[in-house]
């Protein structure tokens, strides 16, 4: 059994090619070729908090993976970091634990930044500027891995705290974009054609004609039933709706909101893994609004703990 | 963190007073004072294994925990034992991981042992003959922790594997008990009064008629929603049905069956927590047969966990 620390996952992490390794893992999800149950949770009151346990298989691999995840508002208060958790390898035929990998949620937010990553590929246009709701980690991630697919460095940001937006603001250019602070939502749409929503709100932020013709949404910030970013309508009048999980999205995140308003039928939702494969078309002309809701799939942890833990082994030999 | 191997793991649980620990535990279950969502499962099919994924708090405990334990009934032709596993503790406050036990499933072995003594305890007769249906490492730890609560010493065991049987036989009367074989499970029925069922069974093996008046049966065996061992009648005619979870019961186990089958209604099922804090009657008259169907509850890997990595850390001090 090895058990791997949080420097080395980031070391052997940075040298990995995720894209295609994350692909994989979302087409054999659509395809059949994965085992992965219902996400366990658990959920703390005082302080609030969430624990989502994600695990299952691809048939065919050498492990099975139990990814446990959670997130503790009031954690940066005491200064501990809200994301925590770690990934588990167990043998496929014996059950034997063979890897635990102490990354404090660290390869959940690396998955994370790359779905949305794949995502910009496969439905923005050409980007003019990236428009971006919330300022923490996923906010910064996902634009962050949007360099290697966009030639964009023009962000436009709103968040609720000042002092955030600041921040994020002078992070952000250190790192190579030109941060504009967008006062509202809807004004960050207006100025936007690729759009990153990554905020706990339980509130939709986003409305149908905020959106211009052309646009890419990523919803990523509603991971469970009862948080929301878009609003009712906006789905309805998305030319394509993707899905990184449909059987996930019908319980959480934006599209679940949406078939209980009646804004869309189950038929129209079209699971990501399906367009990657190419057997679902995506974006058809310019002009469509694309909306991808992404609640995080566990065949993104299975891809990336299996790869993280494998590059590992072949080091060690 | 802390991460505890299984030999300190064996040497710190044979000093815990285990009884009224796994005691207390059902207790906090069946008064509500504890978060157990429903039992996370995956199966493999070639080969053959079973994950169990358990987890859950006790309200103002210290910690949370996850509990993996797999069997892979292959494993033992590779001369690896079938059962695996771990159980992860962590901050219920911040959700940082405390101790990881990599117990490969002894925990839940001892765990699922101590629950059916308390059984005995409760519902048992002066036990002249203990019955056991099945010989492996359940058989025998049943058996053995029943030493603390009985003075029998005599076993009636029946299995389908005579090497097997005779192994068993040898073993357990090296740690002082007497044990016959009997031809089938109605002959070890008709000369116990203490029944422990522990195979894997999916046909039925004990039936109403075979049982004597005076009985109880602990059925532990059977923990998925196609495994069963007591056959249609034996729980209608049982006088008391306990239920380690009525929640897991209605789903798993002998209740589910005699609850698809008509043969007990829920208001007959009464939790074993409930009896442990004299809430509800256990047996009343020495004649009435009763049967305790346990599935394993979170709330006993919970403590025992809780208890191991506590008593660890004060001898750490």
């Amino acid at each position: 059994m090895h058990i791997l620390n949080k420097e080395s996952i980031i070391e052997i992490v940075k040298k990995l090619d995720l894209v295609p390794l994350i692909q994989d893992g979302f087409v054999a999800y659509s395809q059949g070729r994965s085992v992965v149950p219902p996400v366990g949770e658990l959920s703390f009151k005082d302080p609030p908090g969430d624990v989502h346990i994600k695990y299952g298989y691809i048939l065919g691999d050498s492990y099975y993976v139990i990814k446990i995840a959670s997130g503790f508002w009031k954690n940066e208060t005491f200064g501990i970091p809200n994301g925590q958790g770690m990934m588990l390898l167990f043998d496929q035929k014996t059950g034997q634990p063979k890897a635990i990998l102490l990354d404090d949620a660290t390869l959940t937010d690396i998955r994370t930044a790359v779905a949305g990553q794949i995502c910009a590929q496969q439905f923005a246009n050409d980007v003019h500027c990236i428009g971006v709701l919330g300022t923490g980690l996923q906010a910064r991630l996902q634009v962050e891995y949007l360099k290697q697919v966009t030639k964009c460095r023009t962000v436009m940001v709103w968040g609720r705290n000042q002092e955030k937006i600041e921040q994020y603001q002078l992070d952000m250019e250190e790192i190579g974009f030109k941060v504009a602070l967008g006062e509202s939502p809807r004004q960050v749409a207006q100025k936007s054609n690729l759009i990153i929503t990554t905020t706990a709100s339980s509130e939709p932020l986003l409305f149908s004609d905020d959106i211009l013709p052309g646009t890419h949404i990523t919803a990523m910030g509603s991971d469970t039933p009862t948080k929301r970013e878009l609003g009712p309508g906006l789905l309805k009048s998305a030319d394509l709706v993707i899905a990184d999980s449909i059987a996930q999205c019908q319980e959480r995140g934006e599209i679940a909101h949406a078939l209980v308003e009646g804004d869309i039928s189950n038929d129209r939702i079209v699971e990501l893994g399906n367009i990657l494969s190419e057997s679902k078309p995506g974006r058809t002309t310019p002009e469509q609004i694309t909306v991808a809701d992404l609640t995080g799939v566990a065949v993104q942890d299975i891809q990336i703990a299996t790869a993280v833990f494998e590059s590992y082994l072949e080091k060690e030999i």
